[in-house]
């Protein structure tokens, strides 16, 4: 099968990497000529340009969108538009919002399919997990890429209509947020407790055998060998959440409360800032109680 | 009637304005000279030691005890020991665990009544709120100083026996962190929201007829009167914790979820340190994604 | 002044009527006859209609919409739409969200004053708390109106420009929750902890100078008079949640963390239905100890 | 090696089959004939008592406790005394207090490891996870057992000094309800979102190659395959809970916030009864807002 990959990045490579070791052909295209060169040192056909892609396609053209989420994909789509037709297949496998994809969907001539997409960039060798959303041909037809690309034809699956791949992921992600809390309120209470322990052993010796184990715990070992038991310099500062933050809002529309998944996303937030609120609760122990007011920089 | 007062304190020392404004009589002790002096020049009769006090009081002893939790009420028993009888009342009106009250009641040979003690410094004018534990006729017997010390008949009642006091008085605190937190938390997205507030006008507002106005809520329209909308140099340490503490383990042991009062007490933990669960989630978003790692002095 | 009134409900009722009791004119309308002629009997000219009532009204029209929010708020204004010009007024009373609020003060040609209103129906004698946002000048003009509704000039304030009323109302609500969850866990634990409590008794000592007293806090004690310490047959399904997802909602974009408003908002979804995620929990209990699994109706 | 192993329940069998595949010898015994069969059966040999027990093991006695955590362990030691010096070796392989495993490790001749065992029945293939503290020398001898019973090298360690293995554990099975929570937020939401999912499938498609896949998650595909993705008639009551409530209460001592398995602890006791909370609530909108109170049986 002949496949075009739009979007060449750390995520997009692997992509055509995984394709070519199948057997297929990839028509690969970046805004980056480094990337695209890249490529073609891979073994893909190398385009200039989104229309010169297509054109390389020729009738039922295949496409993967590798690229981040948001304006990228609706100028992928736009610079698609004309070239597209009933016949062709458009996976979108970025970390698009699912109503997004939905729109999308609706205003692609192609068949479109969301495709969520995770395992990093472990999943170079290992293959990805591709949640994927949108019509049962498309689906079918693309199998073969879908098992290139994933770990295997277990690890690509379709969760039903328009936007449900992405509706998957998203949640995917809120659950990775309040699995990395988890393991993480484990190993604070474990350094600051009443044993000097090694926590890369203690990683490790869960990793085999214990219930808790999992590739989240191995990174956990894994960052304790390279960092140390203490994390060395490692900062209190978390980045991301915007997936998190969609599964919390889709959750309010839906009435279903996540605690631990809302917790996880507030470490986020609280990581980046004085928290206002404590600040108060401070002042207002002497309000009531006289209690001394911590002061900054005392 | 006569009350001698052991530990002239903040607290203590409004007790024994109190009692002597209401008419009665005060012996007071305190290890501090400067306090007894105190004491002695707002009208009360001061003793050199405890067993003075003791002696001072003659039968049917009545004695008010607002020493520090925990070793210090320990070692005023013990000093009472010997001068103490059936007829004789002691009231402990510090922070005790109930548990500490359960147990000095039964090796009092007088009757002990264990005494929450609620509105701080601020109860030197309006009185304070009086939760009490132990035996009826005890209660009955002080009520005139209840009543002198407590905003009146209606700021003090009998809980129920021994310990029953610190215990409602002991939920009461852990309320009350989570109701600094609530109104904290509101505060702070109003700091950090779309309009440019005076949130001194906010509490005022809210104050004056809404839902959710509380003498809290007037300690947070001081707070911003006299520290400002961002609340200057106030930093966000939240020192305490301690009854706090207790409340969640009493609700552990009796398996009643608490969790906006345990993440209220967690909001004071965290308020102390690095979160060593923050650090590795940052460390693990590099683990499976490759995103930068923040590090600390950057 | 004269004053239009749209929206007879319970709260639109006792606008007119504290409005009348300030020696003002009312003009009422309302789409249920009954509620106009209850209007009437307390002294309004009562109006057949939306353009009756702005006929009324003459130049420098001054009308207050106390009707739900939503759809009802929107059918009001385009009925006045005509009516209306750049030195008329209108007020909204209700619970709108800021962002319709921002939306018609910008699409009303009189001036939009959106205001939120708290203090419940407990407000007919006491008056509301009233956050105002829009123009200054009309704010400034509707000052009599608003000392008559509000507890009095202390109880009512211009928070800022357009949307910022209906702003400071629902964080003011989301804060509510968490203070009714706070108290409620207390409560929770008294009844379910060591001794036999009246919690009415300990809700009136604690309002009665304790730190944590509140007006909730006297709803508490109104509750556990009228339905006993162990609240009788009142079920634990709490309905409503829109104002305090709002406030999660636009916390979520500021990236600002709300644990305790979120929990409390949680346990109103919670209470709702069962917990698939405690299912999951207790039948993965079985598949790594061997647990045995609970099943519905056993 | 010649290992006793006292306890043949589930978790005890498992250890003997896993030790004597290994070709050591195992003496066993169990208070329960038909345990003591069931070993004798896989090559073990039986004991009538455990003086039995420790007389067929001569010198240098190696023993394996797999009883009930409590005062099951505190009796066996005490049969044990007398039979044991300090050139014996006692591990304790169930799921002890950690500060029960500190006193019994000063109170008993022999060199006493704590061993947290995890996996489950599970690990009766596979083998278990194992931490373990105590005595260097001690883990040292026992190394072949170790490596018969958990999964290998890789999985055994020893943590540090006495009551470091049970220690580590306690955190685990924290860590464990938080995971296990985490999951089910996540599939609590695919449940009420959107689309209508094959909560199996995915699973399924995360078990391979997604950042969240582990042993929990495994567990999950199977509870909906062998439950449907509505699972069934499994209840939302979760049973269990006194390692997740250690772990609280050394987090309250070591002030240490633990808010997700904290919350998910929580989720365990809510789902035993009714929220007092939920319905001070309920009744509380009554009391401000007149809104109806739901009755129970309504």
């Amino acid at each position: 099968m002949q496949l075009g990959v739009i979007g060449l990045g750390r995520m997009g490579q692997i992509v055509v990497e995984r394709v070519l070791d199948a057997g297929h052909d990839v028509v690969a295209f970046d805004l980056d000529d480094d990337a695209v060169a890249a490529a073609a040192d891979a073994g893909a056909t190398p385009a200039d340009s989104v229309t010169d892609l297509a054109e390389a396609l020729g009738d039922e053209k295949r496409i993967w969108l590798m690229v981040p989420a948001g304006k990228a994909v609706d100028a992928a789509l736009d610079d698609l538009e004309g070239s597209l037709d009933a016949d062709d297949i458009v996976v979108d496998g970025g970390n698009s919002h699912f109503e997004d994809s939905v729109r999308r969907a609706e205003a692609t001539d192609a068949a479109y399919l969301d495709c969520g997409t995770s395992g990093g960039p472990a999943g170079a060798e290992l293959g990805f997990s591709l949640m994927i959303g949108g019509p049962e041909w498309a689906y079918d037809e693309l199998t073969p890429i879908f098992d290139a690309v994933a770990t295997g034809p277990e690890g690509h699956d379709r969760m039903g209509p328009a936007g449900s791949g992405h509706y998957v992921k998203m949640v995917h992600n809120g659950v990775e947020y309040a699995l990395m809390q988890a393991y993480g309120e484990g190993f604070e209470l474990l350094a600051n407790g009443r044993y000097d322990l090694d926590l890369e052993a203690v990683a490790r010796t869960w990793n085999n055998g214990a219930v808790i184990r999992s590739w989240l715990l191995e990174l956990c070992e894994e960052a304790f060998r390279e960092e140390g038991s203490d994390l060395g310099d490692v900062d209190d500062y978390v980045a991301g959440g915007s997936t998190g933050t969609w599964t919390v809002q889709e959750a309010l529309e839906q009435e279903v409360p996540l605690p631990l998944i809302y917790q996880a996303l507030s470490e986020r937030f609280a990581s980046r800032d004085d928290r206002f609120s404590r600040r108060l609760a401070n002042r207002l122990r002497y309000g009531f109680g006289r209690h001394e007011v911590a002061r900054k920089d005392e």
